[in-house]
């Protein structure tokens, strides 16, 4: 990153985090040129980033103010009640949505994947080629349950560098995140249980839910402080929890990642009331403010967090690799990955570990983080420019999802349908939890390439939301 | 396949079938040669290989006679009571020992694949690398569920080629048969639902459904004669059964093959109660009778039978690359696959799909099933030769699998534990079963090459049964 995008970021988690608000004149120029040592060009250009990306406005003759907070960045949802749903039942639902999805003619909006072309193709295809000649007869003995030996100690190097103490011992390989995310809510409960999710959650979670005849307490999340602890607090005091699920950084559908402060407090109060978190960190790599997040699994002292991970989202989409470091249940995972699907891919396998010999993984992060913050803006700015003035967007540090509330009475299940006949799609609010409370909202994609094409599809959608507004 | 060899198929086949019984003589070379218009020479060769694999015997002046049964083409188990389980409880004990034969300084007589040297490598890894260097970055959308599309369109032309009519749209790719097996128990049934299972059954069978927290009602299978009918409409009158789930081909592990007519009386059977059908199908391709087998499915024309196949015990172990022909259920299946594993890795599907289009496939089985037969009788023979008399090995055409029955005092899972100090592993009949009704039953694996290792593990296996037998 260069000096002037460093600033920029500074800059920006400061209005973030409150220290300067909407209106607020930033330190001038020449000040900050003072305090920091840099050179003028090189605060200049900070400024023009932060004014090009609607953080901060210019004023002839004055300086730079905040902008005024259109932008969501301190939006918060309101106080949600729990929500306990004896069923969960939107398998079918959702399943429509991703069907229509693959269709290749439609800009995809509405993806949960990153725009795969900023992935590190040819570096992978020749790791593969590389296992592919090497490959014996009796690779699967090797891949079997954990997997792995040579990828399961590159994973573990990768958190010893966020200063996690975590043992190739206790990872276990799986087909995605998915997977993993899967068989630890199967080792940590039977049917008829109650299991604590976030509202909104990534689908995936109750689909789960719904999957393993389980019961649901979603518990508000906030884009900025995550799940709602007072409220998860209240839960576990009503409702004979077996596991809580949540995802700590950049959460889909809302962006946001939860305070390391926050973190520690929820695994206290997981603790004291024995509970495992499935932790599912499946964009955690991506998250571009200035400190780079740990995981709640950095201070779980009992081996009661289940840390989901994956290279699905900043990799290889179609490796379908990922993996838990399942603390007390790794023998449990193994155990049910045994029975339902054997194994992941030997050559897969074997090819991730080959790439992430080569160390060109976190150079590749660096700059996929770059671009995909870059993209968002430009779609961000878009949007501004574009959408209606009612609809909120809250935007946040390191996600790929833009989330976007339309004015209460409009229903983005509708914008959805309407949408997908123009050969666009969104991710409609529907999708991210078992009621109704999110069905004004909806979920963009913004990793996309800015082209004629997003352009167009960016115009059509504001024009359809525009109909919607209407339709009172 | 040379003459003489399908020559002594043939008289195999009527032997087995009971057109010539123990003792019987057969014709003589000469009458063969003037019926068949075969050479002398064709077929004495046919005559001295039946010899050499125990089912005739030559006497001086005579001919050759049906060998005495000792062998166990003949054998068939007793009529077992219905054995419902409300609870099966194996995991635990199958775990430990497929950890066991992960070890690979062990001779893995207990492994449940062939051996891997046995594939053509050399092919799929060209295959591997002409998909690497094609890879395009957006392939993950091409392989989503039902999979890609070239791969199904190659499975369900070997369908056709079996005289089936399954369309590529019925066809969903999973991790493997065992991912296919699990979705459709989940696709068919409830928690609490009873579902009948083989016995002995494969105990992928037995952990599914435990896993899903089902009930079994296990029928009793004959190696001749597949799952007892009689019994199966018994059970269907006494149990709210959802589904049945059976090996219809070199069942494991029995190694036995359903008679055509059993199929269609047990799809009659099906039909009647509105049951569904799991037809676990994974060594068909491997069976080496002379006529190739139809599953099942073939008779199905309700969608009511959901055929699973793999390539891992023919092609490729560590590709984890299976299918189900789903029928009614497959959209089913696909939406379970969303939401648990997501989709099977793109570059695998990718190579087979590749492989599949070279044709190269039949000829590989062609030359695999006739690999696989001689090594079983190498391994049948020295059994024969080294074994203890009282023991009894079930011997059936086209499986690589030997069942053997040690006298019911004595304990193959003792066995199996001795055998694994020395560095052996078999799979002890305990992880056939809900119950410890084949605890004196083990079944070995005859795809290993014959050699010093292999003849000592057999000699070694030899003293340890009767160190067992003398425990009385």
């Amino acid at each position: 990153m260069t000096r002037y995008e460093q600033l920029a970021q500074q800059l920006r988690e400061q209005i973030r985090t409150g220290v300067w608000q909407e209106g607020d004149k930033l330190p001038s120029l020449r000040e900050t040129v003072r305090r920091s040592g840099l050179s003028l060009m090189t605060v200049l250009s900070a400024y023009q980033l932060l004014e090009s990306q609607g953080w901060v406005r210019s004023r002839p003759q004055s300086g730079y103010f905040v902008a005024p907070a259109r932008e969501a960045t301190r939006y918060s949802f309101p106080q949600q009640p729990l929500q306990p749903a004896e069923t969960v039942d939107i398998n079918a639902f959702i399943f429509s949505v991703l069907q229509a999805g693959n269709n290749p003619d439609c800009v995809a909006l509405g993806s949960a994947f990153p725009d795969p072309s900023l992935f590190p193709q040819h570096q992978l295809s020749r790791a593969l080629i590389r296992v592919a000649r090497q490959m014996h007869a009796d690779v699967t003995g090797v891949t079997l349950p954990p997997g792995c030996a040579d990828l399961r100690r590159s994973i573990a190097q990768r958190y010893a560098a966020r200063g996690m103490e975590i043992s190739p011992d206790e990872i276990v390989i799986t087909s995605g995140a998915l997977e993993a995310l899967n068989l630890s809510l199967q080792a940590l409960t039977q049917p008829g249980d109650w299991v604590v999710v976030e509202s909104p959650a990534f689908y995936g979670a109750l689909q789960a839910i719904e999957r393993h005849h389980l019961k649901a307490v979603a518990v508000a999340t906030d884009p900025q402080q995550g799940m709602d602890l007072d409220a998860l607090a209240q839960a576990l005091q009503q409702y004979p929890v077996k596991a809580c699920w949540l995802m700590s950084h950049c959460q889909n559908p809302l962006g946001g990642t939860m305070p390391n402060a926050n973190k520690q407090r929820l695994l206290a109060l997981l603790a004291e009331h024995q509970i495992s978190l499935i932790e599912d960190d499946v964009y955690g790599e991506l998250y571009a403010g200035l400190t780079p997040p740990r995981p709640a699994k950095a201070w779980d002292t009992q081996g009661r967090v289940l840390h989901c991970g994956s290279f699905s989202k900043t990799l290889a989409t179609g490796f379908r690799i990922g993996w838990v470091a399942a603390g007390q249940q790794a023998e449990a995972i193994q155990r049910l990955q045994l029975m339902s699907t054997l194994s992941t891919s030997a050559p897969m396998q074997l090819a991730l570990a080959d790439y992430l010999s080569s160390h060109r993984y976190d150079k590749h992060l660096h700059t996929l983080r770059r671009t995909l913050e870059q993209r968002k803006h430009i779609f961000y700015r878009a949007i501004q420019r574009e959408f209606p003035a009612s609809i909120r967007v809250y935007y946040a540090e390191g996600s790929y999802f833009l989330w976007l509330e339309l004015p209460p009475h409009c229903c983005a299940t509708r914008l959805y349908r309407r949408a997908l006949k123009a050969g666009i799609t969104i991710a409609p609010g529907r999708m991210f939890a078992a009621g109704e409370q999110y069905r004004h909202c909806f979920r963009l994609n913004a990793s996309l390439p800015w082209n004629a094409r997003s352009e167009a599809a960016i115009k059509q959608l504001a024009a359809l939301i525009a109909e919607q507004l209407a339709l009172r």
